[in-house]
C-alpha cells in the first residue's frame, strides 16, 4: 500500500458518499465561554460522538466500503490496537466481512476488549514495529484480507477528509481549522477537504512538544520521523507518513504544545463543554490556547478527534 | 410564595415563548450501545448542555422575565449554592436586574465562584434552614427583591415542563418520560409537559434510595418530608414541595435507586455517550437498569438533567 497513489479531492467526495449509510453525521458544539476564554468563535466538531467513539470510523468505513466483492469476501487486517482497530473492526462489520488486528503484547487490555466486541480476530505479538508488520504479512498471506493502514492508506485519508467536509457545511465562513497531528490520516484529510471552500481556510495542527515530527518535517522540507514519542497522547504517537506529507507539506503550519497544556485544556472540555475527550483531541484547543495569535476575533474549527478516554486513569490529580 | 396557584399547561406554553430568546434547545442523543443495554430505545435530552450546564436555568429565566418592570427593578433573591442559584444568577444577568444568592456556610467553594461569576451578590448565614429563610427575608426587606424558590415556585415549574416539552417534540412517539426527583421542580414540570402529548405519556420519576420521600409520599398520599437525605446526589436532596406534591400526585411513579447503581450509570454515560453528567443526571438511567420491565422495547424519554461535577472527587475509585 506504500505506493499508493495520493487521494484527491474527488476521493473526499466519494467517500462521504459510501459512508453517508453508515457514520453519524456528528454535531458541532459551541460555548460562550470558550469563545470568551479563546478571543475566538470556536466551532467544535464532535467526532468523539462518531461511531466507535473516533473519526477513524470514516477511514475504515470508507476503505471497507471501498472493496469490491472479491476483496471483501477475502476480509480486513490491520496492526492497531487503538481507535483505528476499534473503528476498522466496527466497520467491518458494517459489511458482515472479516477483520483481523495484530495487537502488541502490553497493549491495553480495556482497548482489546473493545476491538473484540465489534467481533474481530485478535493476533497476539511482540511490541515491535517489525514483529507488528511481520504478524500482518503472516495474517495477508494466510487469509488474504487487505492491509488498511491507519493513516497512509489513500481510502483511510479520504474517509478522516469528510469530517473537515461537514464542518465547513455546518459552519459558514470559516478563517481557520484546527485538528492534530499524529501519523497524518485526519490531518492530511482535512487539507483535501479544506480545498474545496472558497474563499480559503488555513490549516493549522496541533502535535505535541514529545513528538513533533510533523512540526520538524515541515520546517525540514523532508520526512524527519526518527524519534522516541514521549506524550501521553497516545493517539498521536505515530509517525508522519509518506503521503500524509507529501499533502501538508507547504499547505499548513504547526503548534506544538506541552502535555501540561493539553491536560489543561481537556479539563476545561469536560467542565464547560461537559464533552469526554480524549487527550489526543484536547490538544486542538489547547494549541489555541498556547498561541491565541492566529485565532483572535477568527472564526475557527476544532475538530473533537476522538473519546476513548480511560476513566480509571485522568491524567490530572484526582482526590 | 407559598400559597401561589398551581401552573397549568398555558403557563408552560407561555414559559417555553418566554425563555425562547435566553435558553438552548438542547440536543437529543441516542445510542444503539445503550438501547441495546436497556433493551429499549432511549432519548436522552442534553440538558446538562443548557445554559448554566443544567435544566435549572429554563424555570429560572421564566421566573426573571415573567417579572413587571417595578419587581424586576428591584432583583430576584434565592437561597440555593447548587444549581438553581448559578441559573437564577445567569437568568437575571440576561435582564439586567441584581440578583442576591443567600448560601451556607460549608458551601462548596466552585459552586460558589460559579454563582459569583455570573455576577450575583452573595449574602452568607448558618447552614441552618431557619437561618437561610431569616436571611432570606432580610434580603427581601432591604432591597424589595422578588424570591424565586428552586422548586415550588409555579413560574420556576412551568419553566422547567419546557424540557420535557422540547422533547416530546424531538421524539415522536414517547411511550415513557424519566427523570430525577428531588424538590419535585423538574418532576412536577414535566407532568404539566406530558399533558399536551396524545396518546398518553407514562411518567416516571427517578429518586435516590438515600432521600426517597416523594415515593414514601405518593405511596401515603401526603407529603412525609421528615428524614435527613444521605445520597451523593446533591441535587436531589431537597423535600417534595406542596405544589410538586399536588402536581405529581396520582400520576407518577417512582423508582428509588441505590447510590452505587447511580454511579455505575453514571460511568456509562461518560464512557459510551461521552457527556459528563452529574450523579443526579445518571440516576434516570440507572433507575431504567434497575427496573428494566416497565421499559423493555418502549420508546423512552430520559433528561439529563445537569453536568455539574467536581472533576477532582468522581465518585468513582480512581487510581
Amino acid at each position: 500500500m506504500s505506493d499508493s497513489p495520493l487521494p484527491c479531492v474527488d476521493d473526499v467526495l466519494a467517500a462521504a458518499a459510501r459512508i453517508a449509510a453508515h457514520a453519524c453525521v456528528t454535531p458541532v458544539l459551541r460555548s460562550r465561554t470558550i469563545d470568551a476564554m479563546t478571543g475566538a468563535t470556536v466551532f467544535f466538531k464532535a467526532e468523539h460522538l462518531q461511531r466507535s467513539g473516533a473519526f477513524k470510523f470514516r477511514g475504515a468505513c470508507n476503505a471497507v466500503w471501498a472493496l469490491d466483492e472479491e476483496q471483501a469476501r477475502r476480509g480486513v487486517v490491520t496492526h492497531s490496537s487503538g481507535n483505528h482497530g476499534a473503528a476498522l473492526a466496527l466497520a467491518a462489520r458494517t459489511r458482515g466481512i472479516a477483520c483481523h488486528v495484530v495487537v502488541p503484547e502490553g497493549a491495553v487490555a480495556a482497548k482489546l476488549a473493545n476491538i473484540g466486541r465489534h467481533g474481530a480476530t485478535l493476533w497476539r505479538c511482540d511490541a515491535s514495529i517489525a514483529a507488528r508488520e511481520a504478524m500482518c504479512a503472516q495474517v495477508q498471506a494466510e487469509t488474504g484480507a487487505t492491509l488498511v493502514h491507519p493513516y497512509t492508506d489513500p481510502r483511510v485519508i479520504a474517509g478522516q477528509a469528510t469530517a473537515a467536509l461537514e464542518l465547513l457545511h455546518a459552519a459558514d465562513g470559516l478563517d481557520v481549522m484546527v485538528v492534530p497531528v499524529g501519523g497524518g490520516g485526519l490531518a492530511a484529510g482535512t487539507r483535501l477537504a479544506l480545498q474545496t471552500a472558497t474563499p480559503g481556510v488555513d490549516l493549522i495542527l496541533a502535535e505535541p512538544l514529545g513528538a513533533a515530527d510533523t512540526a520538524r518535517s515541515l520546517a525540514a522540507g523532508e520526512r524527519r520521523i526518527d524519534f522516541t514519542p514521549d506524550t501521553l497522547c497516545d493517539g498521536l504517537r505515530g509517525t508522519l507518513g509518506v503521503p500524509n506529507f507529501a499533502l501538508l507539506h507547504g499547505a499548513s503550519q504547526v503548534i506544538t504544545v506541552a502535555d501540561a497544556d493539553t491536560v489543561a485544556a481537556m479539563r476545561v472540555i469536560w467542565q464547560v463543554l461537559k464533552q469526554v475527550v480524549e487527550p489526543s483531541s484536547a490538544i486542538a484547543l489547547a494549541a489555541i490556547f498556547a498561541e491565541p495569535a492566529p485565532f483572535a476575533g477568527k472564526r475557527v474549527g476544532v475538530v473533537l478527534s476522538g473519546g476513548n478516554v480511560d476513566l480509571d486513569a485522568l491524567p490530572w490529580g484526582v482526590a
